[in-house]
This record gives structure tokens, C-alpha cells and sequence, in this order.
């Protein structure tokens, strides 16, 4: 199984991608389109994709993602993230002179360097495990890297300090994606004893107040359960929203189908990205 | 009018500031926290906060905090998000060899960086108009800051790059924050012509399916409309979640007081965050 991933070896998404397929040869990519793209194209079997974050939120521009390429949705997992701040060998916090990570890592690790490294340059790099490569390839001991645990290994890195973000409710759900016939096979042979989500995005008819209460009464009607719902407004179109909702079932289930198709009726456009297994979350 | 935000002069927050309070005595403070502390204790009038943004969701941080301090809501603004590339009056694009900025600045304009400065260094800071003065005192060609024109105008600085942000679609809303007596006397002295907005954030009794459909139904059965609506789960209590909600109307109405007492029955915990005029968007 390949499976395209963005950011390099060490990464979280990397991390994800193992935690679902153990066997996988991984792909790294430089950016969400391209993850999107290999699976596209057939060089990748599977894209792993960050979608939302307990702290900061959906990732949007993978919903714009989804909404643009024909991919499908075939399993999630929830991953702790957990940040270190990692050097080499012989350096000691005392050292350090610079740290470099990822800026959304730097902005949850702020307090802590604030703390413990106030007069260290702060430099931004586009992944927390390119990161620790480089402070591996520097091999300065005044340089640290913020990453994980999995990155300061790959890299030989020793660990300064561990966990050294501010919150530790900070869970990110990654996604699996497919192309539509991998998809529905990798359904057909799941496992029947894991309950099911579906996670679509649709559009309102009309202005929201009526129409999201009916969209809602579409699943409320056939006792389907939600997991998500977010409206987020289109931008230059006042009034309008786009929302994003993952429910219980198969778009396979006879009520599910009935509940999209009813769903038609008062939205403008509805856009199914997969049936996949309730995922599991790894501390 | 003492006005707190976090950043310093020049940042996107002391924009919504004058926006909103046209001779305001601005308060830079270094976190969030501090602007909600500033409040509290009298040091400021009101407090201006980002609460969401179109590309990267709501600022869940200042929701926790709008939970935990008993500030009030009392006025809104959508600002447009346009970076430049600044430097000094010497310096030509040709000449950075560094860049500097918050780091979701940098994350949002990596592409222009990756075509038009990949040989620079990519150094995050805490602030925006914080980098626009670094590059300033720094006197040096080779550096160059991503802010707000009105930061380089601030600390004297050119535009190398106008609106270098990938995504044009980018706007934060920001709200104003009062302590609940003046939050009172602004709302009573609030031009009638225009709309009110509650924001409130709950928490559902059982688990999500039914009691979310109930609790929009509180505001559809009474005809409220509602302008957004966010589900986010609550970390460590699998099938528990937080909405957050904005719906037209004043808590003052009967109508909404009645929907409000209404949700009581339905939700766990309902805080009513403020009621305050729809805002404008500047572009």
C-alpha cells in the first residue's frame, strides 16, 4: 500500500499514516494538492490528510480539497499531538540559541519558550520533522527543533524537554482517502463489527435560518446520529453557507439514502466524501 | 475610550480597533489573556479579540477565555487580511535574504515566498507589525517583514509585494469586549436601525443526535435566525460537545428569552456571550 502524506519523514501525518496502514511505503509530499494529486494520478493508493485540529479547528483547505478532486473518504484516526523540544547529543537546554519547528507547533510551544529560551531566535521551517532534520544535519549544539518523539528518533535527536505544548487537549483527526472504486471495495471488506460515518458538505437553498433546521430535520427524522456540523459563510456571498457534517451510517443504508436524497430537496448542492469506520484515538 | 489588543502597533487588531473606535486609546498587550485581564480589572474599556477567520476557523482559545471571564460582546467588525512584503527604502526584492512574521502570515503567503524569495530564511515572531519594526530598527536591505500596509507605514517601510496572501478570500472577524454594566449601556444607546446578534455558547444534556436537532429547534419554532453554528468536541469525553451559536435578536427580546429559557431545558449549560449590532465589513 502506498500512501502520500504532506511533510517529510517524521511528520504527525506520517505518524497517522502507520498508526492505519502498519505496512505502508510512504510518500511525502510537499503539499496538500499534491497528497490529493498522487491519489489522482495512481501513484499513491491512499492520501493521509489532517481535517480538523480540538484546538484551532477544520482544516479548510482540505474541505475545499475534497469538494474539487473525486476523492473518497475510507477510514479516520485521532492522533495525540504531542510536541518535544529535541537537539543534539551534547546540547543542553542551557544551549540553546535558536529554535525552529513549524509555526503552528511554535505558536502552541510559545509559553514554554518564553520561559526557557526567551533570547532564541524563533524560526519558522514548513515541518515540525524537516525541523529536526536540519538541526540533526547542523549538528550545533545550539539549535533545537520542536517535533515529536517519532522525528527526534528518525533523526538521532536527544529530548530537552518533552510535551512541551500548552494545551494538551490537542487532538488532530486525520483522514484516508481513495479513489471511488478503491473506495467502496475497501467498504465491502470492513469490518462489520465498527460502526459507520458518513461525512458530507452541502450548500443551503435559501437564506439559513429554516433551511439548516430542515437539513438537520432530514437526519432528526430517521434517528441518524451527528458527529460534526459547522457552517462556514462563503465569503463575498452575505447570508450564504457552506456546512460540513459527519453522521452515523452508510450512504449505502436505505435510511441514509433516503436522508440524502430528501437532503436534495432543501439544499443547493450536497457532495457525500465517504462511508468510512469510526476511527479510534491514540493518546 | 482605553481600547486592549494583543499585538502591538500596527497589527490587524489595532486596525479593528480604529475601525470600530475611531479616537480610541489603544493598550498593545502580549496575549489574549491579558486583553481579557485588562477589562476585568479597569485598565481598559473594552477588549478587541479575532474570534474567526474565513480560511482557518474560530479562535477556539478566546472562546474558552469569553467562557471564563464575565466580559460581554458588544460590537463586531470583518476586516480583509491583506499582507505586503516590507522592507526598507534601499532593499529590492532581489536583496531579502530573510523574512519575518507571525506565523500564520507566513503559512498563508508561502507560496509567493517559495517563487519569490526561496533562499530566504523564514523567521517567525510573535506579531506582525512586531516583524515590520524589527526589519525597521535592523536598518538592514537584506531583511524583509510580511504585515499590514498600515504597519509599514507605521514604522516607515516600502512595499516590496502587494497582497501576497495565496488566498485573497481571507477575513477575520473581531469582536469588541465590555464589562457587563457597559455592555448594558452600549446596548441601550445602539443605533435602532441596525440588526441586533446574540452569541452563545452550550453544551448538550445527552449525546448529540436529538438534542442538537431540540436545541435549534428552540430558535426555529420562534422564527430566529441563526448566523453560525459550530460543533466542537470536548476532548476526553467521546460523543460530548460544545456549539457555538450566533442567532439574530437581542437577549432583551421576549422571543429570544423565551427561546433562551427554552434551550435551558434542552442544554446542559447555555452562556449568553453578548448581544450587539450585526457588523460591517471592511475591505
Amino acid at each position: 500500500m502506498k500512501v502520500a502524506f504532506q511533510g517529510e519523514a517524521g511528520a504527525f501525518s506520517e505518524e497517522a499514516v502507520f498508526a492505519l496502514y502498519p505496512d505502508a511505503v510512504c510518500l511525502a509530499r510537499s503539499s496538500f494538492e499534491s497528497v490529493f494529486e498522487s491519489v489522482d494520478d495512481g501513484s499513491a493508493d491512499r492520501g493521509v490528510i489532517p481535517i480538523d485540529n480540538s484546538l484551532h479547528g477544520s482544516v479548510h483547505e482540505n474541505y475545499d480539497l475534497l469538494r474539487v478532486h473525486e476523492l473518497r473518504i475510507v477510514s479516520e484516526i485521532q492522533l495525540r499531538i504531542r510536541h518535544n523540544l529535541l537537539a543534539i547529543a551534547s546540547a543542553g537546554l542551557e544551549d540553546i540559541r535558536a529554535v525552529c519547528s513549524h509555526p503552528q507547533a511554535l505558536g502552541q510551544c510559545r509559553t514554554f519558550l518564553k520561559d526557557n529560551c526567551s533570547d532564541a531566535e524563533i524560526v519558522a521551517v514548513y515541518d515540525t520533522a524537516g525541523a529536526a532534520r536540519m538541526v540533526a544535519e547542523r549538528s550545533d549544539p545550539s539549535h533545537a527543533a520542536i517535533a515529536s518523539a517519532r522525528a527526534g528518533k528518525k533523526y538521532g535527536l536527544i529530548t530537552l524537554a518533552e510535551g512541551i505544548e500548552r494545551n494538551h487537549q490537542n487532538y488532530t483527526r486525520f483522514l484516508s482517502l481513495a479513489r471511488a472504486e478503491d473506495a467502496s471495495r475497501a467498504l465491502s471488506s470492513a469490518d462489520d463489527q465498527v460502526p459507520l460515518k458518513t461525512s458530507i458538505v452541502y450548500a443551503q437553498r435559501e437564506n439559513m435560518p429554516g433551511s439548516l433546521f430542515k437539513s438537520l430535520a432530514v437526519f432528526a427524522l430517521r434517528d441518524i446520529d451527528l458527529y460534526k456540523i459547522e457552517s462556514r459563510p462563503l465569503v463575498g456571498s452575505p447570508g450564504k453557507y457552506l456546512f460540513y457534517l459527519d453522521h452515523s451510517g452508510s450512504s449505502n443504508d436505505e435510511p441514509v439514502k433516503n436522508a440524502l436524497q430528501h437532503l436534495e430537496e432543501v439544499a443547493a448542492t450536497v457532495t457525500v466524501l465517504g462511508t468510512y469506520p469510526v476511527g479510534r484515538t491514540l493518546d
